[in-house]
């Protein structure tokens, strides 16, 4: 059983044939160079590394895990190798600033290296993954001199990157944080504080550790005002630039976790180690927004990563596993049973898994533009439509695809009956992977409140008008075609079903604030469907038209049309009971007393 | 954090004030001694075993797991000493029959235990909990001597049992099993063959083991008709009946798995064993299926155990965890930030679990009744209608409670953040524990098509309206209470809807034997929703007369009205999207190529 393919077929449609990829590129200042015939160079190029590297080092890394030895951490086997293969080939450095060090490629390309990366061996991926986060901090806050010292490591690949934000008493609330920042005589800063569940804060592979580290000044406002962001080495660099003197930041112990075993999630205990500002004082909040906005992103396609990875494998057991007979007659008579992929159920499991996953790659690299746009389009009013898409598809794309890639990592272990709960299989590993995903980041109701209350309310609907006219404009353009009047009529009655929601919760909003919370997750779910419905009818509108013009794939766009309607039939009308429970409001939640849920 | 606390007095409500278990058991013939006082009595003992001694072993399983060397299985730390305790209190005994030292009691009994067990610890609980399916097995169609020899052991506890069906390429599809039984002179059989997947095949807890075992007779027929049933002791008994020679039978290996690591899930290879012939030649199957359905109800308690665990514990930690401030202002002004139990959100994770663990309970109780009614009952019309109800529910508790179980075990680890996936709180462990339970005993899609087929088309819904008559008289004798109209119109009316879907999948499958398996889990969790919505009701009219009689424990019966409203408006309109995705047909999953699934 093969451990990953990269759809390669499938991103290509995706890219070029549904999301205009070819124009993108050549009408945004600075991404020209991606021209096609590049893309699909590094594509292949990057497949290959993470089918033949990667992919076979991920039961290895479930299996042995991070090992923590006084301090010290030491990645399962293959590990650091891998990551040498990959600084050589100088995978790090594709889409940063060629003024130190990289090639200066678009940021969507590095969304989608890291699909792939991250369907391989996610918890290989997150070692190069945090850093990207880092290096976009520097990028944006830091000096000349920090760039010059941090991000050109970082960009080569021969340092790392992590995110200091949690601590054992404050996760989502990080106006608790208590790290502390003394100011040094000489303009550093001593940093003394605990962090928790810090991704990849220990490891073997890199000969330095950057860690952007959340804390507070001496008399800085409580609360999440008086926050500011420090640079933090593991080595000090010395004067040649290279990692010198070991600093005060020690990891104390890794955590015994369900699953991504292969990353090491540390508790850091920093001891009045030297840090440096980075960004104005007390602004450290807004400064790392920059990273976690990225950070959401990428663990959008932890989603889909799953998704696809679980899909793949399940659909090859589904296509090999000979067990019954289909109720309408023996389709392989001459062998002992038939292969289960003929029983509606399991066919049923694995539409839904290639429903997300694929759906999941249209809505991710939509987004992935628009990151491209947010940050080079020609005009200020086209760089602010980006980023208004960009700032309300993040909590959707976060949580709703782990939500669902999820659920799809669930449905592709259970395709495997009993066989799915056992190691050897990687189905169950797959699933434990991916529960991460709708905790950290933001977990999915922090998403939904940061969609349904920042995004959305507080900007009157604005952002998410962006969204809805977009698809009203494409339902227009579709009338009086027959064959996608399947997809257009529930699509356009849904999106303005989108609109009258947020209006009654705006409205209910006004009397009792707890409506907000009391509808969030239901309203992010419900976006995320009505979302993914967009892309996949125009998955199908582009697939009906090369059909029409006799495009030669015929297999290949009938099977988009299909999905397409198995994604409006069997998924999209789970909108119909999130809407009643959206409607339900806060009184079913909120009358019981706190202490009278158990008695 | 405590570990498990046994919810006597949500059993209680369930047991006398739902579902008149006193009256239950005076009324049926063999129950009378299973008196209120003698029912406390024997719940409160367990609940303290569970409580004090499974509890604490839970984790100690989990991290732990059981080590196999050379054919022998050592459990984990504790286990072995657990069930002498288990033994020597007389457990194993409780339910089965005076004349092989039993204690006589009600299997419904029996059933109330295992919730507690299998809650306190779920590996723990499937060493003793196997042994009653094989008991029942032997009970029904052993002989004498057979009974005299094994069941005996079994019920004193001295000896275990287990259930061999699977075998490599068979799980679902037993007409394909191999295992083969030759005759020996002596009337015994020489079975060769090799069993996957057998729970509690192989261990150190107990002096023998009593296997059950699946296997074929020469020249019997092909298929499910030609299997046959054997005991095959791991030791062979001797002359005093003590555990005498070692059989051929030897534990190849123990399975890695997700979950359950605390039970030895074992290949057992049979070498020429020694096997006694159980029931009648190439009659196997039917009586298997006294295991299996005992093994299901079995099953279905491990959604109930997994959701209430998973329940109790995010309950303490919402309680406790201070986290940001309630929307609508603060609620616990003098400390850092609010207890999360504050949000909405964080109440509707809890919300769910409790309605699934309080539900379920009752549920699971019901079926409990159905079990001694289908033994017990007085007439045989009543032992009928108990059968059919026990029928049609079981398919349903075993897949819809496991499905819904997961769903709460993972809500409760999310209701942590990402403490959650830290081994070290047990959310995690409970999420991996409950994943089996929608696998074995007949996967999810398996269950559906038992109900869906079997007992509902199969019948000509006869069985199905042996329960929707029940809730429809209950609908009529609440008629005109206007407190109850909230929870009567909705279930009056899915009560309805449910015929009717019948109806319609019947007349579409007449067509096309697919839309069976199309429509079949969809239907099965459509069914799953609407039967927890009638214990609801159920439970909320006994609620609301309590309250109207103004009995003494108002917040306990407040709770109970709540939590049924959060039922009736936040999780039963599910079965809207179900009715629509049952209604979509077979077309969007079966007219795809299984070639076209992926390029």
């Amino acid at each position: 059983m093969s451990d990953y393919k990269a759809p390669l077929r499938d991103m290509h449609f995706a890219l070029y044939e549904v999301l205009g990829f070819e124009q993108h590129y050549q009408n945004t200042p600075g991404c020209e160079e991606a021209s096609t015939d590049v893309v699909s160079a590094i594509l292949e190029e990057n497949a290959k590394f993470c089918e033949n590297v990667l992919a076979p080092l991920n039961a290895v890394g479930d299996q042995e895990g991070c090992q923590w030895n006084d301090g010290v951490v030491t990645t399962p086997t293959g590990f650091k190798e891998a990551y040498q293969q990959y600084v050589e080939a100088g995978w790090p450095s594709m889409t940063h600033d060629s003024a130190h060090g990289g090639q200066g490629l678009p940021h969507s390309l590095g969304i989608l290296l890291s699909e792939m990366v991250g369907s391989a061996n996610w918890s290989w991926g997150m070692y190069p993954g945090l850093s990207h986060g880092a290096m976009n901090t520097l990028s944006a806050h830091g000096t000349d001199d920090q760039k010059q010292t941090y991000l050109t490591k970082l960009v080569e690949g021969a340092w790392t990157g992590t995110m200091c934000l949690t601590e054992p008493h404050c996760g989502t609330d990080l106006g608790m944080l208590r790290t502390k920042a003394e100011p040094n005589a000489d303009g550093s800063y001593s940093i003394s504080g605990t962090k928790i569940f810090i991704s990849a804060g220990e490891h073997d592979m890199a000969e330095n550790i950057v860690h952007i580290v959340l804390a507070r000044l001496p008399d800085a406002p409580a609360g999440t005002k008086g926050i500011s962001l420090f640079i933090v080495p593991k080595h000090l660099p010395a004067g040649d630039g290279s990692a010198g003197d070991r600093n005060g930041v020690v990891c104390g112990s890794i955590e015994h976790k369900m699953g991504i075993h292969g990353n090491a999630t540390c508790v850091l205990n920093f001891d009045g180690a030297r840090g440096y500002l980075i960004g104005p004082p007390n602004r450290g909040l807004n400064c790392m927004f920059t990273f976690m906005n990225a950070a959401r992103i990428g663990t959008a396609i932890q989603g889909l990563a799953h998704a696809e990875l679980g899909f793949q494998k399940s659909l090859e057991y589904a296509r090999e596993r000979l067990q019954m007979r289909s109720l309408s007659g023996p389709k392989n008579p001459d062998g002992a049973a038939d292969p289960i992929i003929v029983h509606p159920d399991v066919r049923r499991m694995l539409l839904t898994q290639k429903a997300f996953a694929e759906g999941g790659r249209m809505l991710i690299y939509f987004a992935a533009q628009q990151v491209d746009r947010s940050e080079h389009a020609e005009s200020e009013e086209d760089r602010k439509a980006a980023d208004d898409l960009l700032s309300l598809l993040t909590p959707i794309a976060k949580a709703f695809l782990t939500e669902v890639g999820f659920e799809a990592a669930n449905l592709g272990l259970q395709c495997f009956g009993g066989h799915g709960f056992i190691q050897e299989w990687g189905m169950e590993q797959n699933v434990r992977d991916c529960r991460i995903a709708m905790l950290y980041e933001g977990t999915t109701g922090i998403q939904a409140l940061d969609l349904l209350g920042r995004k959305v309310l507080m900007t009157q609907g604005e952002t998410l008008r962006v969204f809805t006219k977009m698809v009203h404009k494409f339902c227009q353009a579709q009338e009086g075609n027959a064959e996608m009047e399947p997809f257009i009529a529930p699509l356009a009655e849904l999106n303005a079903k989108w609109g009258e929601l947020t209006l009654h919760i705006g409205g209910v909003a006004l009397e009792n604030p707890d409506e907000v919370g009391a509808a969030s997750v239901d309203y992010l779910m419900f976006s995320g469907y009505v979302t993914l419905a967009y892309f996949w009818a125009l998955a199908a509108s582009v697939a009906q038209a090369k059909l029409a013009e006799g495009d030669g794939d015929r297999a290949f766009y009938e099977s988009k049309v299909q999905t397409a309607r198995f994604y409006f039939q069997r998924i999209l009308p789970r909108t119909q009971t999130l809407e009643t429970t959206i409607k339900s409001g806060a009184g079913n939640l909120m009358d019981l007393d706190a202490e009278a849920f158990a008695f």
